[in-house]
């Protein structure tokens, strides 16, 4: 069962928000509900909501019901200003909308009907990609991982942050799946728990052996020795190899080059944003204070008492230990290694 | 309002664990419930802890009535050691259990009623100088304190955590009366969310401008140049200057450091253990994982979904700026220094 699919001319989503505690699908009929659910984290993690905005985008091409192809181009365009808009930070949603307006745009279809069944067939490209990607991920950054080692996991980065199978905890799974001996600690993440709520549950159903922390034992733990590898996932990689991802993956970083523990961030190519020299021209979403006051509706204190949640933030590259696509682990000088695995060539002087 | 203090031939504490929510008081006639409060965290706070042990001996001495002074000092030493073991890490218990095990054991005082006449003005004497001392560390920090600048703040060491006014929060007290314009960043300090529950409580009686943070936004705030200072507390401080404190001071310390941000510890030199030589030695208790998955009786994760609830770690000396205590600023090298502002001397050869 996929994170992200189509069925039955929906989009078919697990609600994120309801586990551990149940495992349940809603059923997405409008490009509106696909974005609505993309901004209050019904689904989430960068390469989920990126074929959850592709399907978006064949839900408008079918909400539409123009024949004229000029009209229904235009409504495209517009439907994917929307779902653009839903979250800032993570890239994937705009690779993918840039992916299906390419579509949209292509002279080649010029009949409404025809690019209608188009857009579904490059949506379900998206998704099927996506799992063939995680898997590669998997099996490089494996090799990674040895008998004995006790692994840090920021955030949720598993089936449930992707189409299936997931990129940081891909990887945890294939080496599980090798029969690698491990164990895993979940930072719980918060504020909205994702460690502690979605990769627990995952590596309950895999039967891998971990257990959760809060946020701030990770470099108590570092600095004991018993932490020997980091892995986290992105939303955004600059140019430079900059990572912005979940907030908090900047602090790990940080503690594990102090201690010597080597850092890899685990995100598919389509994470590059090749267009931005370094982390710092990454927008940062902001998001409501009430995840921190009350977590999933549990006041921790009154709600008019001051908060802030920064949903991201940056990694400098020089943090990072190496960058694991599924074109194989990219390692330092970043800007040149990350151009030439992407493009297969220098980047412009 | 005292946050521990003798009432009625009672100790009467603030239930720290009702706040922000309410205020309310508790009264305590028996040494095992000073005890039972001290390891449910009812009352927490390294000089807290000490001051509420001092008045559990009074409590001790109440309960038993012989009249044979030599029977009472036996039983006075057991009270003690149970109350010593109520929490491992905050050496403040053990060091307010001894100075009044030390006046039991005072030969100069040969009847019961005298020496519990004693008992009871030697636990006044510790929680006077406590507030005494927190006032003097307030006025030495709050010279570090500018107008404009952003101060990151870990847990609670204000005027709960104490009997009174607070260590590196009584630092930020003092600033605020001084009229300095500044503003606070309170981590909020998962798993019991002191930070979050007791400071942002604390200064919003104050009037104080702060926000509450997650943990996981600490280092992105100093990444991005938004802090300027950092202060916490100590639980307990080896002869060499390694600092025990709440979980995740460790990490905030380090990112200080990384990001060229002054970070310093506050606390009485009652916290400071010369008999261990490094932060090695000092005992990191580890508290139910039911704190991680259930903060408050909210649950977040299945109760079978294994978690760890270390509740101090250790920060090196070399990631401290200075330690204010109330004897002055102590700089480094921490192992002369600290040796010379509690004895007075050059430590031993």
């Amino acid at each position: 069962m996929r994170s992200v699919e189509w069925q039955e001319n929906a989009l078919s989503l697990i609600d994120q928000r309801e586990l551990p505690w149940q495992l349940t699908r809603i059923s997405l009929t409008t490009y509106e509900e696909t974005a609505a659910a993309i901004t209050n984290m019904a689904v989430r993690g960068a390469p989920a909501i990126g074929a959850a905005a592709a399907f978006g985008m064949v839900l408008a091409a079918n909400q539409f019901d123009t024949t004229d192809i000029t009209t229904l181009r235009q409504q495209l365009t517009d439907a994917g200003s929307h779902l653009k808009q839903s979250r800032p930070t993570a890239v994937n949603l705009m690779w993918a909308v840039d992916r299906m307006l390419k579509l949209v745009d292509d002279p080649a279809f010029d009949d409404a009907d025809s690019l209608r069944k188009m857009l579904l067939v490059e949506a379900q490209h998206i998704a099927d990609e996506d799992v063939v990607t995680n898997k590669t991920m998997g099996k490089h950054g494996a090799a990674l991982i040895r008998d004995g080692d006790t692994i840090l996991h920021h955030c949720n980065t598993g089936a449930l942050a992707t189409v299936d199978y997931g990129t940081a905890l891909g990887v945890i799974r294939t080496a599980h799946e090798q029969g690698t001996q491990f164990h895993v600690l979940l930072d719980e993440t918060r504020p909205r728990l994702q460690g502690a709520r979605l990769s627990a549950w995952e590596l309950m159903q895999l039967g891998a052996s971990f257990d959760i922390i809060p946020d701030t034992a990770a470099g108590h733990y570092m600095s004991r020795g018993e932490i020997t590898l980091v892995l986290f996932g992105a939303d955004r990689i600059a140019a430079n190899g900059d990572v912005a991802n979940k907030i908090g993956s900047y602090q790990i970083a940080v503690l594990a080059r102090e201690n010597g523990i080597p850092c890899y961030s685990v995100a598919p190519t389509s994470t590059v944003d090749l267009s931005l020299a370094t982390g710092a021209e990454i927008p940062i979403e902001e998001r409501d204070p009430d995840e921190v006051r009350a977590p999933f509706g549990n006041p921790i204190v009154p709600d008019d008492y001051p908060a802030r949640n920064p949903a991201f933030d940056v990694t400098p590259h020089r943090y990072l230990s190496g960058i694991i696509t599924e074109k194989g682990i990219v390692l330092p000088p970043f800007d040149e290694n990350l151009s030439r695995a992407i493009l297969g060539k220098e980047p412009d002087a």
